[in-house]
């Protein structure tokens, strides 16, 4: 249920409502940051008591009007919030008009390599520094990361750059180490619906940046999501990455409607991994591009300064001097496209 | 098996090359758009045969070298043809600099129908027009088209507005039929691989468009474009229009990668169809620009006076409004990435 | 509109319903098989003449009730037949209580090679000699068959071991040249969707068999099955093979609930082939015998003496012994869930 | 490297081996249950490391033969254990002659509703109860299970009808609590490749059952099994439970030939979930039998007395009576296979 107040409202009006609410039980949740007042209701509601709070509270005063949402994602949905959120992380804003751009090696290796890559992707435009300290391996075998080594050489690169950190976080139990380094907690793709992992960082008051599993729907996107935004913390971000198809010639199939589909339905910023998606380095650009064009607010691209040698996804990471060349072609399309999605549906 | 000339060979060196392959049975091919004369032998050859025609023609005059294809595509492969391939229809130049539009209904539902719709396609800057007079329907009670008489009215349309005209073919027997009327020749995503139609097309003159199979690999599209040019019918053009995957937002999920990757493999050129792909009208667009953006030659839309009142796919097809809006956008994004496929890969 | 006539009814009011229908303008189709009179009408009819023909026919004499279709495919839904089809081919009843087993090799490859397959097969249990004469091939330099020669060498091995025969025809051209050997007209998954073939076939008196697309649903199936029966050939059989996903240790994924589902919506019988679904010939033994307990009425087995040395699919054919091994095991999968699938939707 | 000792090799010569391993700081892991000692090292070594151990073992007294794992994984290998692996719970032996059925509601709803459908599966011949306690829920607003009352129900179900319990564990941090009641802890679909939770079932002594990703590779599901063995706790079965396709018809697409596919390349036991594949109760049965004719170990069923009043997947649930009539022909179906699969691949 959603109350839209009227804009002239008085905060003692406000509060009245709130207090309605909250005297059935239920959890009012306001939204800041709309030109007027909105409060939610996210709760399973019976019918009956729908009839009863929605006649109850039209005609308190101020209250311009009640809606319901439309789908079962409620607080990440549009019609909770119609305006677009932004997330301001260092100097960059998150969801703004221009794309942000992500950049740096799978996982940090060494802290002479991260500290190369941190000054290459800086050089190149790059507004934020991505690097993996605890990896997900699908063997037991591989190499998991250095752990909060990694985290303190990402640390070190950052203070040396000025770039704010993403990394990913696995386990609710590391969240509070990692969100001690990380300016965004990154969730993989293998942990979208790790839902004890989701409600520890909606715990947090980190940005939190949500990776579209291998085979999930853009509505279980949209409602992993929720659940962080059920706990509190609504500076979040989807990353759409490749799903799983029949094509073996690419990693996985990045599905660039997702960028449209996404925005038409959530508030949420959007950013899109063009390098796990293709997994060959000579067919990032034209994702990466085509990305922007169709309305991504931001990028996630594997960089490293010896693909060769790299310890994981070599194959795709490209090099500063590639990783440069998209970037001197990004500012125009973010040009080309920039009033193409203003009205509704986008 | 290809044999590149040298620069400076002359007519009857070449000419005694191509004696030296026919004498074995073999039928040589010509690619006569290159720089330099290159000569391909597509047939599978035994060890002993290719070692015996290798050190044969190597030591003939006018030879500069000998290469093998990469994959088991040849006629369409990059070996093959390093140049890329541009198809003239009409005023308009396919895999040439500019993207080229093609636009219309899905299918040509009346005279009057389909003349309003040519007009306000080219006049938002269409320059080849679509619809379908024979439609494969999933089921044998719906709709399946005008047939002849949608050809009339189609080529009435072209007549009114200049606009070339692009059209589905659905089996060998129609193909003498539609290629009466049409300036390129659809092969629908169902019929990708119905070889004997491939052949058909393979023998008229007639530039084609293969849309790539929902369930089909870009290697298999590929091969099917072989047996066109097999036949000798070179003006052949891939169309991407979404792969079949779990996902169900959307009527199918477009392969953006496709794009460079067959323009990785192939010197044919690359378009795209967003309409089919998304299913949706509010999508449409987010995935054109993407297209353009990822270095594609052209767009395949459809566009309907009266989507609500269409006989099929009015789901997603645009008013000519919603059309133009796109066209606006367009050049631009080409611009954006005008140098940015210049080498390598692409 | 499904109209079903009293058991006692007379022929004069079978009659008179009937041409009550054709003076609509509709062409009334019989239903012959089922112990009552049951008349279908499959063309989709305006609302308003629904209501007139069910207050008409319903007070005609002898009719019991009416009722429609519950999904866009008619012909071969349970709607319009509620027993099971049966079709009876050399000895073989395929649908009836026994599970029929086809067998043989992927490629006719010469006449002593399926003179020996032949012999092999029957000796281990098979009902049916299976083999291609004509071979849709993804690449145009791949073997594509013996073409008539292969289709007599087949009528020989017919003749000598008294195997009905099943063979693919490619393109409705064929279709008479394929009819005239074949004892059933196989479908191939590639052509499910090519409906001038499904038209031609349908015009034949012959038993089709048609196999599943590899991105094929269940209702599209359904529906194309639906295009042979609309032209008057009722005896048609559905093949699942396995349907392409994401998973590669397998050629394709056997869909095995396609079995009880092409069961729940239609009369027809469904065959399996757990050859072109598994691709390894160690794994088809255990998917065979799943197919079975599963209710499928039949096998489609590829089968060659000599597997290693086969033009095609030999990785995923068996050799004589190892079919042996499986038909031993196939009566008593059959037995074990004889009375398993009696009632309502199975 | 899987070091293979004589038949008749002295404990001293073990000793001495597992010394020599222990000196190059590596770990050797026994295999206890094979007729023969085999001794493996499942740590990735560098080549000049691998030829060294193997000059060196292979000279030592009692050595038979030196090996290497032909996979990523390794202890689960039939490289690394070529018997089958059994899993005693209860009465009930895992992987033994007899298929071993596991039944019981999607998630405990009640103490009565949990003790009433215990019984009711027991007396239909279910030799374990599932139930959850905690359940995984798409949307943060689902109902998610009664937490560790739901267990408390369970045990008393447990303790009523002499049934072990199977039942699924969310997060490293809950798996004491789980393991304290259940016989049997489930890592569930969307966790298969959570990799803390993998390695804290692995640290205790309790059976493990893993169910497939709805994305996952047979390859993938394999390794995430060797996670759990890599703890030491080797007593670990499949459960292959659907793959997402594009197919809408069924919930999921069961990938029947994944049962022979793990039993192949691994010596652990496979069960299937037929419930959660086909998401439609008239289809829970061909399934079913098909999972045991395919060689499956045994299955996991949802069985509620009240499947229209579920909390969840009533849809796809069997009345007590549908169990009961399955029950009745798995023994036959059993038996029918019983000597199919005894040699080489499987």
């Amino acid at each position: 249920m959603v109350i839209v107040m009227r804009e002239d409202c008085r905060k003692k009006q406000v509060g009245e409502v709130l207090a309605a609410i909250r005297r059935r039980g239920l959890k009012p949740r306001m939204i800041s940051a709309t030109s007027r007042v909105v409060i939610g209701i996210v709760e399973d509601l019976a019918g009956s008591l729908v009839e009863e709070l929605r006649s109850l509270i039209l005609q308190m005063d101020g209250v311009e009007s009640i809606g319901t949402f439309g789908a079962s994602w409620k607080l990440v949905s549009r019609s909770f919030r119609n305006e677009r959120t932004t997330i301001r992380v260092g100097s960059s804003l998150i969801g703004g008009p221009d794309p942000v751009v992500m950049a740096g090696p799978c996982a940090v290796e060494s802290r002479e390599g991260i500290m190369e890559i941190a000054q290459a992707v800086k050089e190149a435009g790059a507004a934020v520094l991505r690097g993996g300290a605890f990896k997900p391996r699908t063997s037991p075998y591989s190499f998991r990361g250095l752990g909060e080594e990694g985290l303190e050489h990402m640390a070190e690169a950052s203070r040396m750059t000025g770039l704010p950190i993403v990394t990913e976080v696995l386990t609710p139990e590391d969240v509070p180490l990692v969100a001690r380094y990380a300016d965004i907690l990154q969730i993989g793709a293998r942990n979208m619906q790790n839902f004890a992992l989701l409600e520890a960082v909606g715990d947090t008051d980190k940005p939190a940046l949500i990776k579209r599993g291998l085979m999930a729907t853009v509505k279980e996107l949209l409602l992993s999501a929720e659940y962080i935004l059920a706990r509190g913390n609504s500076r979040v971000m989807f990353c759409e990455r490749g799903i799983r198809t029949f094509e073996t010639e690419t990693r996985n199939t990045l599905d660039i409607s997702a960028v449209p589909l996404l925005k038409q339905h959530s508030h949420l910023p959007v950013i899109v991994d063009p390098s796990h998606a293709v997994g060959k380095r000579e067919l990032v650009s034209a994702v990466a591009l085509a990305a922007i064009a169709a309305g991504a607010d931001g990028l996630m691209v594997e960089v490293h300064t010896n693909p060769d040698k790299a310890f994981s996804d070599g194959r795709q990471s490209l090099t500063p001097e590639a990783f440069h060349a998209i970037m001197r072609h990004v500012p125009a399309v973010a040009a080309a496209v920039a009033t193409a999605y203003n009205g509704g549906a986008q």
